[in-house]
Order: structure tokens, then sequence, then C-alpha cells
């Protein structure tokens, strides 16, 4: 359909575009019935200018369990697209890929400048997520063709996926349909889960946040808890998101300075819960320090691989829907040991506590998002941008490429090596890997006493699609 | 005892005293097996000196649920206390009055400046907190008694005891000791509950970091929950602490800033649970907006006063234990609405998140700490220092006094005009009284991306007493 366009309105400089090309953006739109677009003048020598190329709009995806700094991945793509002449305008898919789906479309392009820098401190996702994984094209060809469709009609040439494992096998699928179905489009992926269990990349954007919020309130508890032991609490548990990998729970080893400072007690889901282990070494803790914490994964699962506490529904991608190991917990301790007790279950609240993001995270995630516009216009397809670790001490990071075949669809949990012995604690190595994750702190703004977090106007794209799609 | 003592050891000047008083404190102690004081001299116009007078210690004990600030009010007492010479050494009851009947004393004169400063950022007690309430004399004498043992063998003139409700009670009880035993011993209540349902007080140092704490939580969680409601989590449970006054659950209402704005119901104490009303409001909220964000405080009843979930064990208060209104809120949503839940116990989360306190709160805690130790001074017993809202806008406060007789065993719970009509909201006067008391934030410092809380070395005072007390 690009080549079809014809400019419209008036055209107007934005910019300067390096490497002679010189930016002009035809102002059409909703009135014209036209998708927005953006020609690129070539400058020659003499002075004359003629269309090079027309450029290519994004289409921008939130995709999962959303984060404290996905925005700033968000802010990421949007700032740099904006200085790139060569992209035309980024539409945002509302509530992810069902609203792509749906051809429910946000034009981030009629957002201020300073809206969008504000994404970079508001958690949560702008412009909606939502949990659906594209079946194979045998399975679900109308929504491939459906995709084709929308990418046609808003002149999408790059398709950036903001998500976790999940998601990284849609963007992959999507990645495939210039071979599969003939529509040329890059696909690129933006990672981003607080689960950090993605491979081919050091870390994941998200989960540098909640592992300091979960380090910190691990922290803060334990001083709670040991300052009443003595007369009250013994044992305080709490329970942390990780449904398959434990790198959140580890995180709360952080909170630990010296030996015998808790938690004492973490449990993994890539550890198998031995109840009576469990019970001892709670029970020594208690009798060591005059209390124990106990920080769980909500994956904790026994032996036969059945999770602790299974609330027995599932979510839109099969796995179990969990919750309540925290006082499954507790009421083994109680009716076993008989300590007075306390749990805690942060849910939501760790994954969003923008508040007091970790400074790396925030700056990781906002370099993905810009180097995701980077490789699209490079000419890249399948790939994720990732984080490398260049340096530990002191930590140097950089974002680098991974191929998006061997990310897809694979968990990476934590080494036995960075869990101690016993099972019950991490290692000088989870240590040394986690401590740069969660340093710096990257404070939002607060007026009367509260964070000011931005909500974005999320202006529709006029459809242009005849039918409807049902999701 | 006090008038027996003479000084051994060598005279040193500290510090410059105030109206004409030089300080002179008589090094003594363990090795001399004298309790430590200190010297007043009166410089004479003609510049001789006399012994005026001699100081009293103070005996400083925290009392009840920690929190994020109630450092901050013993940091206010010591450095307070050091500036006066007419004050020997500040000692705190280890784990609280449980401490001072087993004569097991900590001496604060033995941190550093630096260290007792950085008490103004450490969350929970840093001497150890206790559940203990002294029964009353003729139930209890022997309690009584073995106090004035320990005020005798330690010279202790002031007793500062930091605490809420029943701390109160206490602290009244310590306080009639002189009429009922014959000791003279000023006793000062130094206000702290996150409760914030002391009477006489404007508000309670604690509750403004709590409250903040919960505003912020809710803010962020409900950007999550609205990000993800189309095809994820409909209604979203925060449960909070509050036994039986709805203070933290009300200061959720701070997260909204626009009508239909989480939270979208708030359950208080103060309002009997009525479940078809309730799950009417869940629905219409989901229905409106496409989620429902509910806080729930701990304390949320039946009509006939029963706890939603009364986990049956209690307090040594007597009070019963709670926890677990959220899954049963959850589950409630889950069989009578169907809508796919999460839910959050903050638990000690939020009592000791010193990471994101209020900045008015730790001012106030610091405040009555200081005030406490003037009013000792200025010869006052049986005095709570309170905290009086002087202007509303802009906010102003100041230190006041209040009758101990009028706080102790009272609780202040949510005024009706503060709860909106339909009992689910707060209203434009509770938010007028909330919104000043989160105003600031008063950040740690950090080192490696957690906050530097500081553990002070607890040095024990040698014991006096020849008999031990069993407590």
């Amino acid at each position: 359909m690009a080549s079809t366009l014809r400019a419209h309105g008036t055209l107007r400089a934005h910019g300067t575009a390096p490497s002679g090309y010189m930016a002009a953006a035809a102002k059409v739109g909703a009135k014209c019935g036209l998708a927005a677009f953006t020609v690129l003048l070539k400058i020659s020598p003499e002075g004359g200018a003629k269309v090079a190329m027309t450029s290519k709009n994004i289409l921008y995806a939130q995709s999962g369990g959303v984060t404290a700094v996905i925005n700033a991945s968000a802010c990421g793509i949007i700032e740099t697209a904006r200085r790139h002449p060569a992209i035309g305008r980024v539409y945002a898919a509302r509530n992810g890929i069902v609203g792509a789906l749906r051809e429910d479309l946000i034009d981030t392009g009629l957002e201020p400048a300073g809206a969008i820098a504000k994404l970079r401190h508001t958690p949560a996702g702008a412009f909606g997520s939502c949990r659906y994984k594209l079946r194979s094209l045998s399975e679900s060809r109308a929504e491939y063709e459906r995709l084709i469709d929308l990418f046609k009609a808003h002149n999408i040439g790059y398709f950036l996926y903001n998500g976790g494992g999940d998601s990284a096998d849609t963007c992959l699928k999507v990645s495939e349909l210039s071979a599969t179905l003939g529509y040329p489009v890059q696909a690129i992926h933006v990672p981003k889960t607080i689960d950090n269990d993605l491979p081919l990349t050091d870390n994941c954007p998200g989960f540098g946040s909640v592992a300091k919020y979960v380090a910190i309130s691990t922290r803060e508890a334990s001083l709670d808890v040991a300052s009443m032991c003595e007369s009250s609490t013994k044992v305080f548990i709490l329970e942390t998101m990780g449904r398959h990998a434990g790198w959140i729970a580890a995180a709360s080893g952080l909170a630990a300075e010296h030996e015998d400072d808790a938690p004492h007690v973490i449990l993994f889901p890539e550890i198998a819960f031995d109840r009576d282990r469990f019970l001892n070494k709670v029970e020594s803790s208690v009798q060591q320090n005059g209390y124990c914490v106990v920080v769980a994964s909500e994956g904790t699962r026994h032996g036969d691989g059945t999770f602790l506490s299974d609330a027995g529904s599932r979510d839109a991608f099969g796995h179990a829907q969990l919750g309540g190991v925290a006082p499954a917990l507790a009421e083994l301790i109680k009716t076993q040991l008989g300590h007075k007790h306390h749990w805690a279950v942060a849910d939501y609240l760790q994954r969003s506590a923008r508040h007091i993001s970790s400074g790396t995270d925030v700056e990781q995630a906002y370099a993905v998002g810009a180097a995701a516009v980077e490789m699209a216009l490079a000419g890249k397809n399948a790939v994720m941008a990732s984080i490398e670790r260049v340096a530990q001490q002191p930590y140097e990071w950089r974002v680098g490429e991974a191929d998006l075949k061997l990310v897809a669809n694979v968990e990476k949990t934590m080494p036995r090596d960075y869990i101690s012995p016993d099972g019950f604690g991490i290692t000088g190595a989870a240590r040394e890997y986690l401590t740069p994750l969660i340093a710096g702190e990257d404070y939002p703004p607060y007026r009367n006493g509260m964070p000011e977090y931005e909500r974005l106007r999320n202006v529709a794209v006029p459809r242009r699609l005849k039918q409807d799609f049902r999701v």
C-alpha cells in the first residue's frame, strides 16, 4: 500500500536528518482517510530534492504482566523514533496484541513530548497489555492474515513487541510473516519480564526493580521482626512472584549483610520443597537468631512438581495461577512448630513499585527500547535487544542483539551454583550477579506526597479495515 | 538514692549549659559499682561553683508494633537529652518494658553521635519492642516494685514511653508511682502508632508513613490492574493493617485523583460488612471501569462484630490476631462474581517501609521525642507530647501536650463524616485531613542499591539488682 500513497497537505520539515537526508512529514491522517506517513527527501549536492523512499510506521505493543519500567522502554522507542525521519508514526496496540487484531490502535504521535518523557517514570502499561499468545500459523492462519491486513492498512513496517518469553514466541511468529505470507515486516523483540527468565540476555528489564523492591522490603520487614521477636512474631514469611524461576526470591538475599542476617530461608522453584528440612531450618533459625524470615517464591513446589499452593485456575497461557504459598507455609509453621507468625504477599505491589525502581533497570529498559528502533532501521528482523554485561567491577553493560529463535519459549532458571548447597540461600556468585541490577534510585517526581505518574490521552487511530475481528 | 551519691573519679565538663549552669560529668560506672550520673555546677557571679543538683537518667522504651519512624523519636529523645546537662544518661530498655523488668538496659551514651543521627532514617525498633501491658497496681504490685527498684538502682528520674494506646496505659500507671508507691518519677508518653487511633493528638507518628506507603502502593497496583484488565485480572484486593480503626485503609483513597479512579471500594472496621452491597459495588465497578480495586482493613467485620477473617489466635494484649481478609474476599468474588482476581497482603512491609516514609511523619516523630525531653525537664508528668494542627493550607503543626489520663485506653476511630455515605470511600474532609500527613519524601541514604539502616551496638548497662525477675 505504501507505494500507492501520495502526499496530501503541507510538507513540513521536522528535524535534521543525518547523511544527507532531510525529513518532511506529510501531515495527513484522519481527515484524508490515509495512513500517516513521512517521505524522505534526498538533498542532492546541487541542492535539488527528490523523494527517496517512503517511511514506514512502527506498531508497538506491550505484552504479558506489566512492570515498573515497561513504559521506560516505550519512552525509549517513541523518543528514538521521533528523532528518526525514516520512521513515520509510532502506533501502540491498545491492550497488546489483542488491540492489533481488533484494529484498536493508539496514535502516540498525538502525545506531547513532555507526556512521552514522563513514561520513563510511570509504572504499568501505558497502552494496556494482555496475556494472549498467537498459536501457530497452521492453527490460526486467520489471525496472521488479520495482522497483515492491519499492517497494510496502517503502513506498518516494524513490529516492536515488548514482553517476556511467551511474547518472544509471538514476536518470532510475526517476524516470519515475510517468509510465510509475503508481507514485509521486521519484528524486533523488546525484552520485559520481572521473572528474569529470558535466555541470551544478562538480565531482563523489569527484574532489577522488582529485585530492589523485594530486597528492600525483606530488609525492612526483617528489622521489624527482629525488633519484636522476643515477645511476639518469631517467623515472618514473604511470598514473592516467580512462577518457574527463583530470581525474584533470590534477590531477597541481598537484604543480608552479615552471617545470620535475614532472610534465613529462601524457597526457590528450582529446589524441591522438603517439608522436614524446611521445618528444621526454620526452627534452628529461631533458636539461633530469635526469629526466622522466610522468602518463598510463588512457584515453590513439591518433589513431584506440584505447587505448594495451586489456586486451581489457569491463566490465558495455560499456566497455573498461583497464590497463597505464604499462608500455606504459615499454617505449616503454626501446626508443626507452634511459633507466632506473620506473612505478606506482595503480589502486584512488587512489580508496579516504580517509587523504588532500580536506576540500572530504568536505564536498561529505556536503552533496549531505543536500540530496538535502531535495529529496525538497520533492517534487522527476528532479533531481541539484549543486555550484555561488559564488566563486573565497576559494572558496565551495553545493548546487544539476540536471535529471537533462540529466545522464544526458553526459560532461564537459577543456575545451581547461585543457590547455596543447602538449597535455602544464595551464593556469592548470585550476589555478584544481582547487586548491580538493583543499583541506583530513580525516583519519580512527587506532588502532594504522591508520585506523579503520567496518564496518556491514548487517542485512537481511525480504523481503516472494514471487517471486525473477534479475539 | 540520688542524694546519697558522691562524685567519684575525675569531674569533666561536657558542653555549655544554658542559664548559668555548667555541666560536669562524673565518670563513674561499672568499675565503681555506681550508676552513671551528672552533677550540675552553679557558676555564681563571683565565679565560684557549687553543686546545685544531681541530674537524673532517662529510661526510654519502645512499645507495641514498631513503625518506620519510631527510631526517629528515639533520635529526637537522645539528641535532645545529650544537649541538656541536666540529664544524665539515656538508657533504653531492651525489648521494651520487659527489658526494664528484667533489668536489661542499653546504654545509649556509648553510641557515637553519628550512629544516633542515623536512627532518624532507620525503621523498626532499634532497641527492641514488646507487646506487654502492665496490669493494675493491685493485680501486679510486684512489677511496679521491681520498676522502682530498677529506677533507684539506675538513678532514673524520667520514664519516656514510646507507644500507642495500650502503652499509654502502662505509661500512665508508671506516672502514678510517685503517688502510689512514693518513688519520684516523671512519665512522659511519646506517641507512636500506625493505627492513628490515639485521642488528643491530630495524628500519630508512624501513621503518615504507612499512609503514604498504602496510598502509593494502591496507585501503583491500580495502574497495573488497569493495564491488564481487558484480558486478565478484573479485581485486585489489598489488605491493610488497622484492627479497629480504618485510618490506614482510608489513606488508600489518596491514590485517586479523579472520579472512577481506584480504589473503588474501601472496607473500614467502622462500617459493618454487607456481603451483597459489597458484591454489587464490585460488580458495578467492573462494569463501569473494567476493573475494581478493593482496599480492605484487616479489621473489616460483620454486623455482629466478628471479623471477616479471624485467625483464631490472640496477641499478648488479648486482641484477636487477624490476617487473611484479602483471600477471604477473593474467594467471595471468585465464587459469586467469577472474576479473575489477585490479592496482596502488605503486612509488616507497610509499617517498616522507611524507604518511602512521609517527610511530615519523620519530622513529627523526631519532634515529639525532642519535646518529651523538654517536658521532662519542665517537671511534667503523666502527659503525652501531641501533634496539633495549626493551619491546613499551608499545613502547619506544632507539638502540644495532652493529659495522659485522657489518652490511655481510648481509641479514635474514623469520624463518620470522613467516610462517604455509601461506606465505601473517603470524603473531601478525610482527604483534607490526610493529605499533609503524607507530604514530603524523606529518603534514607543508599549503598549498593540498598538503604543503609543503622544497627546500634546496644551495649548492656551493668546490672545492679541482685534479684532476677521473671516476666
